[in-house]
């Protein structure tokens, strides 16, 4: 049969095993034009924590009792399409499902000989993409201005670094384990990292970091480490909210010290980034990531996870910081 | 002798008579090519505040026992340089004094014909800059939108709310009084006003009065007000934050509901105004204002003060809200 994992409740707080609910589903059939897929990488991500919640947002909430859908990775068993043969890989927001069936035009064929399959659904895809267009259009990054990036050892936050470093930037991370201070400054190329979980002070921490104070901040996290990061911006400075992984499972009203008075002092701007605002954009970037990562300036890091019962559990582990770099499951 | 206010304490909390003194000065002497000026009026704006403090904002601190600064309107008494005449009108950043000199490159001619002397320091000075630059550089108002203007009987919002009717906004205003909203609505005509000292939650109301959700928001108070604005925001929703008069005085960080969520799920811009980093726009500006005023498309309010020592009083009386439209002092 035909493995789905569908939204069984939506979760209140951090979800929860129970929220889901693996189910057999029969095979499917492909219509004239579409192609018949099974799928071989999974992206999980913690946007989608906002989708299994039934609140108004940029897009649509996931159904109750339909299968949940994120970035997918699979490979065409047989095409009713002349652009695609048996064989061929393509990407696209599909349905966590061992096998389905997709219109051609809702996927793009990707090449395994350019780069690793997982690549397109990492540096080559959506958090690539995040990366490098929320830097430009909303950072303006300057040479010689400070960076700060917080969940920097995570799929997006390590690609903004690099880029960061190859703009000419100085490039302060901020993670949650020593393990990972040390991945953001040899493996990413970081200038400094701090270890939010043993600093006391993350105020006095980001000044120390950052001689010259903030320019940029590129925030995937939200709550108090972004407090820590607000206090030292420099006059004009860019804020991308890029995400706030540490409250998409607030079951109330987050609360914490108003920016209004930081952004009226520094003439600073705050900005909330969704990647897909910007696709005009696509084939730019994707073409400039391609070329820094085939020159080797630009690494990635994955966290794999083997088979495709374990996907709940992947998304889980995000939000725990379990992953290094993008977080995929291999099925 | 020449009456000067200095500050005598840096206010803690609400500034307080005693945090200023009235000294008596010597009569200055112009050298050459400075004006000696009789100050005719003198604007109190809310920022002041932040000048009193000792903290880095984009604005160095007054000094203690030195005259605090504003915009002025003064008459020159005699001057050393070819370009003025004793008779003149001028205005500029000027001391809290009765009479001082100037360099006359640190003021400009203004014309008591064209409009009565006090418009030089509201509507065709500092307050009706901010409020075309701040709606126009970061409001970016399109034909149909919804602004919601908090402030709205003030100086700045009550020119904020006639612009955006000018260019074809609905617009809503948010005030302290039954009276303010009247006006609102009956003098600057504004589509909706809302009282936020009788509304229960102001959420719902600013939801009943923006049936399309909120596209700019024009900020001058910050706090709770706003609180219930940001849940009302649209997709690509600009905030213009211009001031947080409600905040100014709070002795410990202010907290209230983290805005991150809401800026990355409406992909939403908010951004400190500062009228000075747009000087280049000055003249523009400031044509449009008069263009409209003359057309009789704009009106404003003045609450007037008399008395050069009633102007430490007439600064406090903005915090709880005593003045309509711009308050000035007349000496």
């Amino acid at each position: 049969m035909n493995k789905t994992i569908v939204l069984d409740k939506r979760p209140i707080g951090k979800p929860k095993m129970s929220d889901f609910k693996i189910t057999d589903q029969e095979m499917p059939k492909e219509r004239a034009g579409e192609l018949l897929l099974k799928t071989t990488y999974i992206s999980v991500d913690p946007y989608l924590r906002g989708r299994m919640s039934d609140a108004k947002s940029y897009i649509d909430p996931f159904k109750l009792n339909e299968p949940i859908s994120s970035g997918i990775v699979a490979e065409v068993i047989s095409a009713t399409n002349d652009l695609y043969s048996k064989g061929d890989f393509v990407s696209g927001m599909l349905e966590w499902k061992e096998y389905q069936t997709a219109n051609a035009n809702a996927v793009y064929k990707v090449d395994g000989e350019k780069a690793p399959l997982s690549a397109y659904l990492g540096i080559l895809g959506m958090t690539g993409l995040t990366a490098y267009l929320g830097l430009h259009q909303i950072g303006a990054p300057k040479k010689g201005e400070t960076l700060v990036v917080s969940g920097a050892a995570g799929a997006v936050g390590s690609v903004v670094g690099q880029i960061g470093k190859i703009l000419g930037l100085r490039v302060v991370g901020i993670a949650g384990t020593d393990e990972k201070v040390a991945m953001l400054k040899e493996d990413f190329g970081f200038d400094e990292g701090i270890n939010y979980n043993t600093t006391e002070n993350m105020a006095k921490a980001i000044a120390a970091a950052c001689p010259k104070g903030v320019d940029i901040y590129f925030d995937n996290v939200g709550g108090e480490i972004s407090d820590g990061v607000i206090v030292n911006i420099n006059k004009f400075a860019r804020m991308v909210i890029c995400g706030a992984i540490s409250l998409y499972n607030e079951t109330q009203m987050p609360v914490g010290p108003r920016v209004q008075p930081f952004l009226v002092k520094n003439s600073a701007l705050m900005q909330g980034f969704i990647v897909s605002n910007y696709a005009d954009k696509f084939p730019e970037a994707i073409a400039q990531l391609a070329s820094w990562l085939g020159e080797g300036k630009l690494t990635y890091k994955e966290t794999i996870v083997d088979g495709f019962e374990n996907t709940p559990q992947a998304f889980m582990d995000l939000f725990v910081g379990r992953n290094k770099g993008k977080m995929i499951v291999k099925v």
